[in-house]
């Protein structure tokens, strides 16, 4: 919908995933069909993930769109000759902006970015609703055991982590966060949440959840101390949140029981089931974000690509924000297609917000 | 406690209440028997209020603290000899934010504020844990009735209004929000809360809990076509959310059934009950914020208070943010209090986080 | 409500309290007032309550009415001439019916009782939702604590006990139960409750309710191990769940810090706060259940000893239970009252219910 | 796993499908390798269901074990020669005990028959935490659009279909009951849950699910005013829930989108999805209950059928109820088997709760 929203707008697009578990090889032969340069498919290897990449950097973009920020990195540190045309770019996750955000405070970025994951609009509805759904949903998919009854443990440091990690709670499962960060820890305790270190999560947990966008989540310790039949999995971008190769190495055997689903068995008989690879369960076992929900982030990435082109020349080389009117205003079309009607304040109320004149 | 921390860190403090309502007479009594300045009672009227604002200024204070703004507001208005000798202020509500902000904007304000209200630590837990509970137990003393099995309609423009909104959705109401914010009304939406304009909503609604800051929430035509029965109550800073002087006006009688209860017959036969006249049905009909939750929000004023003192004379005469790294450490403190414990970031996590020197 | 409905049906009245703590002054004078021999205050103590139910016994009764079994038993123990002229007796709770069935069993009930509490429009509501939001009330009301971030452990046997214990769940607790139940265990894992032994939960717990019509539920040895501020209260009938003897010779002084609430410190200085000293929290430290839940209760009282006047003579000295239709009456009253529509099966899906004739 | 356990304990065992959905073929196949008798298969046409079922019947069984009543029935209307020698029989869902109990009444039963439907351990978890977990499953897997934000209507006559319809209340859908009993309405209510009959619910469901065991709930005059976009499964026994064939001649056109999800063109435009073609949502479009919840219910199966064994010649041709005791050593088993301990109580408190020696 993104492409042909953009090429409808006039644009001419050449396309490569995001990651190689992302593309639905269905939506790519059908955009392919339509004459849209796609190079993507499910299932890549590393190889292949960035040849694609190179292949639509051969297009010479004046635009570029990010999810996961490995086009804008392969512009800057490979091509750096493409930089200079290119008006500016956007980054849809947390980890890509937080990335772009050092790299801009080293003076290294070449042309402006627009933080299209800051924007309300994306973070709070994509990350939280998106994020829970389809993680539950890969969850379930990828091993049939009830959450009811469980201690599902999550690793969270940004919003999407939090909505992953808490979404079994409304299927009764007892809810452990793992925090770095103290106000997010201390809010969790107050939604009845229990929060402990991870080395004592891992000794209690019986599924484990990551979504930080942080390497080394759950490590060799932890897969040392965890309970018979403890399942873990990731829902962030990338794949090292679970050390894998730890566990390849400590575990006798290995087998597949169930599609994204593999057991490792423990040199004293503990079986570990990881779901698919630690790649993200939401992508990789089941079907990603609705699209009532990728709607809005595609709106903000679509407007962010038209504000980069109006404001050509105007943009200093850092990451932008949206501006906030742009959040109510999809967020107000959002409502209208659904029915539902808000209030308005009236101009004597508006007078009011900031009055200072007198006392109350 | 904060009167005290002031006192033992070295000041000298003059206090008068930031509400008709929200003095605890004990509480006072013990602070006056401990040599401390204090102008408030519990139940005072609007021309009381004003002279212990009043009284509270004869001290001369290098240091304004409030909760509504309604002393820097006198200091501005009435006292203007006295803003030359005040380092600095802070302020504890949203709407007092707000319009200091718009004072400032318009080149008034006379020193440095530091909006303590915006502090994670603050507005994240005291407007939503401190009101939700406390707003709960108001209504549940005024009122005896279930809350399950009602449709309970808040209105909301701020974190607090939604938190007291909600707070009757565990014990079994039916959340109805109107908002104004579109983006707010979305994530209502999404919680499986249902989203109206309050004209739509006052026909079904059972119980109304307004917590704005802003005025003429619920005014006479709403409660032309409200059911019988339907309670109405305000857990905002100010009793002009509700018109009670329209309901005073269309009601052909009115009798105390509780304390902080008074029953309104219409023409028609149809009975409103108005909880605590209208006011902070949280202070008048239970008793504030627990201390738990408190103890977070003025660490923030004290701390304020002490950044304006070591930061005298290099603040511009703006609304000032506190430093985030404030809200970790005073988060951090609570935790440990509370015996519970987080994770830190390694090195080398740290290093990942900002690392754009490769792909993924 | 229920002592003027039987009055107006017909009935001569006298009443005496269930409980020390259970009387509304103002509810007892009106009703004295209106001409009912009513025997009856709060705060009694144990021979002013006996003293109360001889007087109530003076008038001769054709019907008993008990919450609590305590006026049935007397009539047994100590008044066996007036059992023979008793057509029948009813029973509110959970233990009285217990403990009636025993009797019954051993052949010592001298006439027909109806079990109240079984009734579904009883048990399923009273004891869910009355209990669980007075005790709710109570506990706020008589502790100024947050909810959120506590670990709440309910002991609970019975439907009411469960209700109590979890209600903090709405308000941010983390609910722990501690079962006798195997089956009630199991359910609470499956809601994303942790179940444990209470010895266990007495070393995690900060808030502990009882509510199981059981002695001895919390007792020495838990408050040996109690963290330093642990809350206790107790919602079931009687006042010996909760081993306040114990907990007096353990502590080295106590002293009262609220209404409702006082604070025992033990050698080791640690502080348990004890609730209504043990007795109803919902009913000394609050106002017990709203009489929208109490309406169907008395419903069924009311119809109860109805029925027992109509079967005179037909009933044998057993506990019986109330006809099934009458639920749905009542059910269908209430809902009619609400303004609720439910669906009606047709004769053709009536007929499908029960036909075996075919396949599928 | 119910079949082995059976040919473990010494049983000869032959086996047909309960439901042309509901064989998983690979375990199937497992079976038959293991030189089980099995007739059944993924996707039976109703000959080829019936065909299976008369074939497992040339086994000539001594006991025969049912989900759905099908065998039952078949041996009873069409092989009565085989009831004579059939010492007993067990029936898994609510439908069939309920059908059961009608010929019992009538006299027609031929054979003692165990409700397992009725076992706690089997209709309190297997129809509420099984049928709600997979369910949720079935519907994730067939549309994949955010729960949230959505009136999702449910009509449920017993536990599963409660449970059923909730389940989307933990992701944020706003749950409409429709109900025929007034108590369950009544209960509906008091979780904040609205309650309205189907004709008004058709107007603004979003996603509605049936789960009641009988026929006829939506049908035509329900499509008529249905919202464009509005999504209909079925996740009851049997396909007669939804009235497909109504709505086959109502549409215009009819295409499938994915999996188990039709897509109906209405004369005015509005579409609407039929996932499944109405048959169970939760095996169809998912895999069914989790095997820890299956295997308390399979628990009851086996030992029910044991008890036909065991009591030969001492029960007679009605439907029994499992004794209580049985319900509770399985849950403790199964608490055992979860690591959790929960208490036990003393000879005193057992006495306690039988005594009427004297009063309180």
């Amino acid at each position: 919908m993104l492409v042909r929203a953009l090429r409808d707008a006039g644009a001419e697009v050449s396309w490569s995933g995001c990651n190689p578990l992302s593309t639905q090889d269905d939506v790519a032969a059908a955009l392919a069909d339509e004459g849209v340069s796609i190079y993507a498919w499910h299932g890549m290897n590393t190889e292949e993930f960035y040849w694609c990449i190179e292949k639509s950097l051969e297009f010479k973009p004046t635009l570029t769109l990010d999810d996961g920020a490995d086009l804008i990195f392969t512009v800057h540190n490979k091509h750096k000759e493409l930089a200079d045309q290119v008006i500016g770019g956007t980054e849809e996750t947390t980890t890509g902006v937080h990335r772009l955000r050092a790299m801009a405070a080293d003076g290294k970025l070449r042309y402006p970015v627009i933080a299209v994951n800051d924007a309300e609009t994306k973070w709070d509805f994509d990350n939280v609703y998106g994020t829970g759904q389809s993680s539950l949903d890969g969850i379930l998919r990828a091993q049939n055991h009830p959450l009811g009854a469980r201690n599902s443990v999550g690793r969270a440091t940004a919003t999407a982590g939090r909505a992953a990690a808490c979404a079994p709670k409304g299927m009764g499962a007892n809810v452990i966060a793992t925090e770095v960060k103290a106000t997010a820890a201390l809010k969790a305790t107050l939604e009845g949440i229990r929060v402990m270190p991870m080395d004592e999560a891992a000794k209690v947990g019986d599924i484990f959840i990551t979504a930080t966008g942080m390497k080394d989540i759950i490590v060799g310790k932890h897969f040392e101390v965890m309970r018979d039949g403890a399942i873990v999995c990731n829902t962030g971008h990338y794949d090292c949140e679970i050390d894998i190769e730890a566990l390849e190495k400590m575990a006798v055997s290995k087998r597949q029981i169930r599609d994204s689903n593999e057991e490792y068995t423990m040199p004293d008989g503990r079986r570990i089931y990881v779901l698919a690879q630690g790649r993200l369960v939401n992508l990789a076992a089941a079907e990603g974000h609705p699209s009532e929900v990728m709607d809005m982030s595609f709106a903000n990435q679509f407007l962010a690509l038209k504000r980069l082109k109006d404001l050509h020349g105007e943009l200093d080389n850092q990451v932008h924000m949206l501006p906030e009117e742009q959040d109510q205003e999809i967020a107000q079309i959002k409502l209208d297609t659904m029915g539902l009607g808000i209030d308005t304040l009236s101009e004597d109320q508006i007078k009011y917000a900031t009055d200072y004149s007198a006392g109350t």
